[in-house]
């Protein structure tokens, strides 16, 4: 993109996020990529979850949901904090005494940095909705592998203007563990069945190759190796602008990653391999807006039937 | 409580807890207070929130959803830090550079703490459903008040062994804004509609004054007071054990604290009282499994006429 035609890519994105504040489907709240969600706007993600829930009740998934919080190890065991440091959230918290507390209190009032009166808890915010699963799994999978769904809250540092780049969002996942076949073939399967689902909603998607945002001058080889190996792929809609278009859906191979970290065993008792697919719930009802429209009473019957059969 | 009624408490919390990860119920994950819900858990807190929507649908309240992250500010402006400075959940991310990330690698993968290596960002957890809301309230509010409904992930720093205390879990809230009668009324309105949803799924409910655990030797008086003026009541039911009961749905009249603090203004100018009230979910689903056992699908047809009409 030249600088005029990411001038007017920032002025749609800008544009599309006023009309969303207009019609109250988000709430802002004064810091960028946290909003309240509106009535409508929750309305649209719960049908949008279940059409996903429709989509896949033929393949057995188990059902688990986790918290918007996980055990700090996970990212100390997973490597997160070398590929991704500044997207992290760690949670602190106050271990002092009454007069700390006092201290704490009078540096607060006095409009001061608090920063340093707090310690590490044992959590983190959950980064990817699929890590708190891997340390349940350890152990010997049953034959065939095995499938889990959930939809939790995740977390990333990185704060915009953009109303798809958010603080705290929503990730239908699914996680498939067993052998590399059975696991690429899901995945396989996966990538032709999210892009059907989208294109039935009326979005204009299309997948692509694509990589994590790896942090320093080592991420950048990182991310040229994930590509190049194909381990993660999109699915893009316009949202912000037809130019510059939004991921809403992602696919990761992991390999024997999670696998070998924490002992999830295949049958025959080799590191199992894994993958993982999400849908970004809050950026597929955007995108739903900003196809249709901002009233979702008005949008296409098609659309409105898939949505609510 | 003696010694030996308090072990017998602590055995049976034990017991229950044991009960619940038997079933699937629960998963845990290596952290206090941080586990994941299974399917069946999931299904049923959905049938209680569902419940409430039923019984409060003639309300009238608008709808929203906020993320578990809320503005640092709100907590500063609230007084928080000074009241439970030991519950707060601040998040911190990393703002280095190249090198500074590389220390922060090798420290963890030492094994040493890293808590020097983050600062804090612009949000923390939100420790209470209703909080985000307040500031969005800003400005004069219609005649006869408003009346608004969430479900938000809240964060308490208490890791305890017991399920009931968890870390991270829902409420479902309503906020009513208004004067002191409107706001009075509604109060005592839900607190007898509670009692009575509650005892209708077949759960020995009782209401009783309650107090906040505020920090320290000061806090020891703001809870008397609280307790005098009657400002919280709670709803309690069996769960861990019938001789110590948990707080299920908690009531919190605000007076004009949060009014003059956002300047949320009745139609007549004056700064707005506030009351709210909670049901906390997870404690609601744990309730139900004590008291009707491990399998929701052999609960007494009553109870489940009500959560699955």
């Amino acid at each position: 993109m030249n600088t005029a035609q990411a001038l007017v890519a920032r002025c749609e994105a800008k544009e599309f996020y006023d009309g969303l504040v207009l019609h109250r489907l988000i709430i802002p709240t004064g810091v960028n990529g946290v909003f309240g969600r509106g009535a409508e706007f929750e309305h649209v993600l719960e049908a949008f979850n279940a059409l996903v829930s429709r989509a896949a009740a033929s393949d057995g998934a188990e059902v688990c949901t986790f918290p918007p919080v996980i055990d700090r190890r996970i990212l100390e065991r997973v490597g997160y904090m070398d590929s991704f440091p500044d997207l992290c959230g760690a949670v602190y918290s106050f271990f002092g005494k009454e007069r700390d507390a006092r201290a704490l209190s009078e540096c607060i009032h006095a409009g001061k940095p608090w920063d340093d009166a707090l310690k590490m808890t044992q959590v983190t915010l959950n980064p990817a909705a699929c890590y708190p699963l891997y340390p349940t799994m350890t152990g010997i999978q049953p034959v065939g592998g095995r499938l889990v769904t959930m939809l939790n809250w995740v977390y990333r540092h990185e704060p915009s203007e953009e109303a798809t780049r958010m603080q705290s969002f929503r990730v239908r996942e699914f996680v498939r563990a067993g052998s590399m076949e059975e696991v690429l073939a899901w995945r396989d399967m996966w990538l032709a069945r999210g892009l059907e689902l989208l294109c039935s909603l009326g979005l204009d998607a299309h997948p692509d190759v694509a990589s994590d945002p790896f942090f320093g001058r080592r991420g950048k080889m990182m991310s040229s190796n994930q590509k190049e190996q194909k381990l993660k792929y999109e699915v893009l809609v316009p949202v912000n602008s037809a130019d510059n278009p939004t991921a809403v859906c992602s696919f990761n191979f992991h390999q024997q990653h999670f696998g070998s970290t924490f002992a999830i065993l295949t049958a025959d008792g080799e590191a199992a391999h894994t993958a993982c697919l999400g849908f970004g719930l809050e950026r597929v009802v955007m995108a739903l807006f900003k196809a249709h429209g901002f009233n979702a009473g008005r949008w296409p019957d098609t659309v409105r039937q898939r949505l609510w059969p």
